[in-house]
């Protein structure tokens, strides 16, 4: 069996934010599927804002940077189309890391099968795949909230920030979102019932805001952003705060490191903790968090925010839509 | 019993690094010793880079600011001399937060008696006091010290950082520590058996003065410093690294907060934590650390590192000399 087969590869190294002649959709091979092999056909693929590293020539944290010339890939949820596997049947349902393409052939396991807990597959990349989990351990095993305590979340439409916010709020914290644009902050307030949002592109004096929606400081800033919204929000720590750094998305096109406030007298200041994870530091518990999340999800008290754009040739503008805020809650492509 | 007495007032606020004409030497009353009161002696004062940031108009961290032409306060070892409280007899020896000044009439309690474990009183202001206790839950409890890892100390001549790096040797652990001279280098080396030591000063460049004694990175760095020493260490941090943030003196005496590159992507990419403390959040554990520091200092595994300034009138020159680095270890002031 051959069938028409492309794939999104990097045409080029994205010299600060990426623009869309970096990347092209070219057709491919799919190649015959060996023993012990499957053949997938990826129904939804993620794009996240981790991926700006490893397209520059040397990436960070251990990560291998993308070959030129070759198909980008990440997280896709992919359905099994041909099976020389024992492990897999036709049908079985996927999540891997693959590439940015619409068949591929590989070795997945089944213990890569997706449980998507009655829920739309494309959650498997949102709020009941990474993004919850970095989340949910973000937010619960390094932030430790408690009833009462304000958390202030910067990315708070993104991806990760939505579902913090809303784990906050049911662990009965305070919280206040910082977004890009009124229709977030609206969203934010009246669909996932934020205490409060702020909009950094429009408030006068970020700071004051911060101040404002936090007469008595903030207890945890789960920072998704890095630069000078943190800065704001570092100067209203409360006593013992703590600090998720989860992502870094203002810097991640920096040609060069950027300069700011020295962070570490603020965290001596208030005796403040701040920590970088990832979620699959986490693995090990996953298996106690995504049936909390999805039994959130089932019982309405977790809300799924995802933006999804149509098509593998769309993934180029997805990806690139995170630098530009053009996503609510978790960006996916629906492939097929 | 009327006594010539003397203090330290504070005589104007610093700008910038303190100078001697901020302080003056004034001769004070000594008041009557009032029903559950004592009369103290002096005997050793404390002088801590903290105090810095109590001498300007708006003190930070709940600290109140000291007042103009008031006598300073701090941490003071002092003898009873004479008695009107049932708590306390002539000649017991109290640590309290006292002024600075040779005789003084306060109502210290009993639980305040030193416990100088057979050794000097000094040390009860030094690794048997603040300073010991800072370096012990710093380093044990946020920095989690494993055998065989590298732990990397700013300021490692200093009261805290030479009780960290000896404690880190009792823990196996590689120590580099960083000092602003070749005599501290030297006596890091030869005299506390540090793995490595690199002066600040004349290194040329310091970052990989730092790369080049930890090839694999650095699994702690416990921070007394800040500002561009820890800019050039925080590049070499190992996954996992642990930053304990004891204090900031390349900072305390700047006019306006000083801009540095970015921390928070530095943490993510290491997956690194990063935590301001004070040893007085511990010290529910004191009755444990305590006699620990005190059995390593009897069993010769410690060894006391002090400088001591003669005379109250010494004690300005003692302070400022924290800020340009005069004192090996802990710097008391002998008053009596």
């Amino acid at each position: 069996m051959t069938l028409e087969n492309h794939a999104i590869v990097l045409v080029k190294r994205p010299q600060g934010t990426p623009t869309e002649d970096c990347f092209a959709l070219v057709q491919v091979q799919a190649p015959e599927v060996q023993t012990g092999q499957v053949k997938l056909r990826s129904r939804y693929l993620s794009v996240d804002p981790y991926m700006r590293a490893r397209m520059n020539e040397a990436a960070h944290g251990g990560r291998t940077p993308f070959d030129i010339g070759k198909p980008l890939s990440g997280g896709v949820v992919a359905e099994v189309v041909e099976s020389n596997s024992s492990d897999l049947a036709t049908g079985d349902v996927v999540l891997g890391m693959l590439p940015w393409q619409e068949y591929s052939v590989t070795n997945v396991k089944s213990r890569q099968k997706v449980n998507s807990y009655g829920q739309p597959l494309s959650m498997a990349l949102g709020t009941l795949g990474m993004p919850g989990l970095t989340a949910y351990f973000g937010l619960l095993d390094i932030g430790q909230p408690k009833a009462g305590e304000t958390v202030v979340i910067s990315g708070a439409a993104g991806a990760v920030g939505n579902v913090v916010g809303q784990i906050a709020k049911l662990k009965e914290c305070r919280v206040v979102g910082i977004a890009g644009s009124d229709a977030k902050t609206d969203f934010l307030k009246k669909e996932l019932h934020f205490d409060s949002a702020i909009n950094y592109h429009t408030a006068k004096d970020l700071s004051k805001a911060v101040a404002d929606t936090c007469p008595d400081g903030l207890n945890i800033y789960f920072d998704n952003v890095g630069g000078v919204v943190s800065d704001a929000v570092l100067l209203h720590l409360a006593q013992h705060a703590r600090i998720p750094v989860c992502g870094q998305i203002s810097q991640y096109n920096l040609e060069k490191p950027e300069m700011g406030p020295r962070v570490a007298p603020f965290l001596l200041r208030s005796h403040a903790m701040m920590q970088g994870f990832l979620q699959s530091e986490y693995s090990h518990r996953f298996a106690e968090a995504l049936p909390q999340l999805a039994a959130w999800v089932k019982e309405g008290k977790l809300k799924n925010v995802e933006t999804v754009a149509d098509g593998l040739a769309a993934t180029p503008a997805a990806f690139i839509g995170l630098f530009h805020g053009k996503n609510l809650g978790k960006q996916v492509v629906k492939v097929a």
